[in-house]
């Protein structure tokens, strides 16, 4: 039985617990296109923006394969794919690197991959992948969230040695329902309250209802902080640490916010089972088989 | 019977007309604040952002108002307060200059009605007023409308001669649904399609689903233009013509997004029967008798 360093929904009050894991590991930081500045940047504050990571054709080529994913989903009902709480737009496509050649390549992207391992400091491979929609007028909301909350919770991912890498498929602007991010909350892990039923993921992908921080909670990591919104072109990359607080508010403008979604978790971070003691989440959402 | 000059919810498509009336009516442009370049910013835009218009004290005054009805309405069932669609949190508080002596003297305000007849070309009263909280966390979008469209078919507001006024009494970030507006946009009139039911108001300022543009028309008025947020401290001013598309997003952030609202019409457009045929809303959401 692995020790839970980092209990969550157990208690009837939040608590703010201190990160026990190293956010950039040593070992590969002078092997990849990061520079020392960047990873100190991501090491304070829990995240990287890169305006231009890809060539043209590489991200033209990702936007021809989402649009093309995007049609073939609309009408289907497999697990893999999300709907929208409030229509039947799709919101989320799971296990795109798995699914599709174009982001099977992606997620070894060698320049892309050497990144990651500047980070997690060790071999990576992928956690979950997907492809969010956020469509124009009806886009909703996502709460704010740790992803490592749900990941340790409801996947048993052990410890914090992973992030995740969006690139973005359509401009983000600050009116289009953009990720925001609260600089330096990686450093911080919000234990939260109340116990997630059964097979929770179902209704999750569509609202987040459990695994959220109470009000409180929130406003003290805003206030020792704030809120960032790092917003860019097609193409813009953004990687942040598996624990940082995130969300997004809704679109209501005519503009998708549509981007590419990849979680890489370090080898020495294997999953065990879930510390909700309930059983894993399918494989669509948490590979526990290399892809 | 007055000439229904723009048609709404009457037919089975959705429509774009051309605005029939002037957006800076002749008569009292030198007489006042506001300078001949905010005026032609105002005819072509549809909107005036001012930073600062009022005095300090003036505007603690209003935040300390508006913080004491606040508290006294969250536990009231009167019609002027309206809850969020998700939860019992305040949404908005109706008729507060005829409520409370604080905005009762806003509304008669020397230098803000003076700025507002340069634009209406005539004397004024106030058509609505309210508080609108947005309350951190849980505030729910707006979503795009025009209040004319409203006001003509719900109230019988004839013509276009009439204008919001909405302070910020806590700071606009792009990040906690701030107003957006298209400009130029309120040069348009989006005819929207089906029938409000009797008494729509009730569910409308919850969350509004008749009098909504449709996704063509909305992207139509964005291609055209583009969406603008003009965001600004406490004190900050918003004037905006009656008929701009404006709505906004949601806000997850723990910073609320209260403002005070003001709606002045010109004494030359006094309130018909509304065009629905349906009978008025309640003096509170649009006021008949000048209070």
């Amino acid at each position: 039985m692995t020790i839970d360093l980092y209990p969550s929904r157990v208690k009837s009050r939040p608590e703010i617990l201190e990160r026990q894991d190293p956010v950039v590991y040593p070992g590969c930081e002078d092997k990849g296109p990061l520079t020392r500045e960047q990873l100190n940047f991501y090491e304070k504050n829990g995240y990287l923006f890169l305006e231009k990571f890809f060539e043209d054709e590489e991200i033209r080529h990702f936007r021809d394969e989402m649009k093309r994913i995007w049609r073939q989903c609309r009408g289907s009902d497999a697990p893999e794919v999300i709907k929208e709480p409030d229509s039947d737009e799709v919101r989320s496509v799971f296990a795109v690197h798995r699914d599709y050649e174009a982001f099977r390549k992606l997620a070894r992207h060698d320049k892309l991959v050497a990144a990651v391992r500047q980070i997690l400091g060790s071999d990576v491979y992928i956690h979950q992948s997907r492809i969010n929609f956020k469509p124009g007028f009806t886009g909703k909301e996502f709460y704010w969230h740790s992803d490592f909350e749900t990941w340790h919770v409801e996947d048993g991912m052990p410890r914090m040695r992973a992030l995740s890498c969006s690139i973005a498929l359509e401009p983000n602007y600050p009116y289009n329902g953009p990720l925001m991010v609260i600089p330096g909350s990686h450093k911080k892990f919000v234990s939260c309250v109340g116990e997630a039923p059964e097979d929770h993921y179902k209704y999750s992908l569509r609202k987040q209802v459990y695994g959220t921080p109470d009000d409180e909670s929130m406003r003290r990591l805003v206030e020792e902080s704030a809120i960032e919104m790092p917003t860019g072109g097609i193409g813009s990359m953004l990687l942040f640490d598996c624990n940082i607080m995130h969300g997004s508010n809704s679109n209501i403008t005519p503009y998708p916010r549509s981007n590419i979604f990849l979680v890489f978790n370090s080898v020495e971070n294997k999953l065990v089972e879930p510390f909700s003691g309930k059983k894993p989440r399918p494989e669509y959402l948490a590979h526990r088989e290399y892809v």
